[in-house]
């Protein structure tokens, strides 16, 4: 059964996984209410650390968009214990990785080190989330770099291509719709005082989220990590809840602006840039990341078009030679979602693969999925997550999305048994929903021909 | 001792490393001549298996190039016993992992899988690699598939900036500077004949490289892939040596036709797209993969360009704002090798950062490197390569590297032991080389203003 993270005393210590054969997952919850998730791993010699802020861009104001990027980029610009050089340094000399991702909804700073470098690597990025200097000059120089971000993402057919595809279905000046990093002209506005009270408002004890999986002892991180933040002069008094986000209740699918339709009635919004392929994503709103349909929609997916043997690869690449890459996928919220599809081509070819990618849907509304095809997606499903947790990295992820996102923990097994359970029915009535559910699709490439 | 691999008798089987506390390593020559290197590592529950042949687009003729590109999307199109879906669903089914790659020098085709499937993945692989079809239908198709690839990869200012600036520096229209995947020309002209007898020549058991990593047994592994390779048809007897292909005697900067000199009197070749940011590739030819200069190298390159904390993105990103991304790298093949500088950033800035990234090599040229640079490089080397170990399908590359590009086995500790070995004089040495070894520069992006 999933464990609700819940945030009463009782709960101030949590074994979400007991150890012996299989993972020892512990949830801890600090004084001033940080949060620490760990796994322990004795097989590695390394340890993946996360700083989690429940802070995106979907929190910002009109006239601030990009400040909370803006913001993780001046993290790395000085601490009252640190230069840049000194933070670049820390993580560079010592051969680890370290970097920070801003999100619709959340924000996190990250590290992977040897294990005998993770009481450093906490200490950095602690020391940048609780005392950076966001020193006015830091903010001209890294405005230019940030603009050079956001021109390189304008380049790139599939960045300024997805963007633009969220912005249409989550809804264009929507919170939710805008772009994570703002624009041009919003990032050249951002003040001094938009980034420091943006910092004020949520880099707090209550929001903090840690998780680090690795080889490491969760007692002693809890020890360091409450020293840490101590010393950078956060207020950490005993007794504290940690702040609630968790999901809204259910939405089947938002309300976005276009009606949702079948994918034929789609009016596609064109970029126009002049490239020998044209990029497409053609989707809708879908269920957002608490719904119970998500298991179904995994395995939709998987089926639709999620590997090589995937009915869009099969049926667009293998056998008509139509596009190199084709795919599905489905994105979700704490009240949003949506599900997708893309492919590039040579322009010529665009109506004929959107129709195939159309066409795909409804096929699977109107005659459903085989056992085979169940069969083989539980079977992708499963390896592909064993596989992909051997990975230090992606299991601090997931520790942090379930806490964040999810507000309950349950294991790898629990979620493959609620995978299992998916019928093939579910599949097709989930797929009768998409159908009528496209509302969007983006072009990026040359003008129609 | 670096352990030399060679070919005789007497070293059919070879212990690499003893295993105990360290990694266990294991060469055996098997009838045939094939080759088979593993590491048993039985901390994870996953293996990564690579098939090998020494042949890559440097081995064509120029009227066939793109046909090594070719013969490797085909062996995924069907062999005797399997269709095209049957070799997409044996991994997908599974969760499983599975691509390849051509390159100048080499074709690899890899997998990685959960331990149990690792014989399923073993039958699949070498089932491509002895019994492909090589329907002429299916070159029909996959040529569409690859003109697709192509186009994509000439959208991509990184992509066909690269694939210009190595052209340029190896020599343009010689078999080292062609295009990997060929041009849409040559690609459009190829013939079933033209890869039927590329595959004839190449795929041979004596230039057959297996390399694999994980949760195996070496012996076990060994029995198995030549039992498949004899149920593929291949006619494997006993006592013949593996194809030699050692690396040349070492050329210190190969002729490429531009004359070498200081990156200020480069000449730049431009690439003309309407983007937000010009891309900028600076740099010449260099060592080649068998000198012991590489040592020097990969500290010169952590120190220029290799890290948050390198002079590159202190000077050019931090300091100036200039740009998103900037990097050095290097290159290192049989008999040939290169250098370079990659920057992104607005237009109006391009002549400003050439200069900047032309000045860090002349500046280490003219005043060293310091030992704290020396320090700081050798812990970001020896903790990166640790953490970059950790990955099965990491040390199946190495693996495949040593026995293909170096010919001679080292333990990680021994190059870590070599690089240790370097001074900030021979750092010195080899900027100054450097400086006076520029030819090239590509400019991906708007018309000069």
């Amino acid at each position: 059964m999933p464990i609700d993270l819940t945030t009463d005393a009782a709960a101030r210590d949590q074994l979400l996984e007991p150890g012996g054969d299989g993972p020892l997952v512990r949830r801890t919850i600090l004084p001033g209410g940080v949060r620490l998730l760990t796994e322990t791993d004795r097989s590695v010699r390394s340890a993946t650390l996360g700083l989690w802020l429940p802070v995106g861009s979907r929190d910002e104001t009109p006239a601030h968009a990009g400040s909370t990027h803006a913001l993780e980029h001046l993290l790395f610009k000085g601490t009252a214990r640190r230069s840049a050089l000194d933070i670049a340094t820390a993580f560079d000399e010592v051969g680890g990785e370290s970097n920070a991702v801003t999100a619709k909804e959340h924000t996190v700073y990250h590290g992977r080190v040897r294990s005998a470098d993770l009481p450093l690597a906490l200490d950095v990025l602690t020391d940048m989330v609780t005392s950076s200097q966001l020193a006015p000059e830091a903010l001209e120089t890294e405005r230019e770099v940030i603009l050079e971000e956001l021109a390189m993402a304008q380049d790139d057919p599939t960045d300024s291509g997805y963007e633009e595809f969220l912005a249409q279905v989550l809804g264009p000046d929507t919170p939710m719709g805008r772009p994570v990093g703002g624009t041009l002209e919003t990032v050249s506005a951002l003040t001094d005082a938009d980034v420091r009270a943006h910092f004020a408002a949520h880099y707090r004890p209550q929001n903090l989220v840690v998780t680090a999986v690795g080889d490491l002892d969760h007692d002693e991180l809890a020890g360091r990590l409450a020293d840490r933040l101590a010393a950078g002069g956060w207020d950490l008094p005993e007794g504290v809840a940690p702040s609630e986000r968790r999901p809204a209740l259910e939405r089947s699918l938002p309300a976005a602006g276009a009606t949702p339709g079948p994918a034929s009635a789609v009016v596609p919004h064109r970029i126009v840039r002049p490239l020998e392929q044209t990029h497409i994503y053609l989707g809708g709103p879908s269920i957002c990341a608490s719904s119970e349909d998500r298991h179904t929609m995994n395995v939709l997916m998987a089926i639709l078009g999620g590997g090589m043997s995937s009915r869009l690869f099969q049926h667009i690449r293998e056998e008509r030679g139509l596009v190199y890459t084709v795919y599905s996928f489905s994105a979700a919220y704490r009240d949003a979602g949506l599900f997708g599809m893309y492919a590039a081509c040579r322009p010529a070819r665009a109506e004929q693969v959107v129709e195939l990618m159309g066409a795909e849907i409804e096929q699977m509304r109107d005659h459903g999925v085989t056992d085979e095809e169940m069969r083989r997606a539980l079977g992708q499903i499963t390896g592909a997550l064993a596989l992909g947790l051997e990975d230090t990295a992606s299991r601090m992820g997931r520790l942090g999305s379930l806490e964040l996102v999810q507000g309950r923990y349950s294991t790898v097994d629990e979620a493959l048994e609620k995978m299992a359970g998916v019928t093939a029915q579910d599949v097709r009535d989930l797929a009768a929903r998409l159908a009528g559910s496209f509302t969007t699709r983006v072009d990026v490439g040359p003008e129609a021909g």
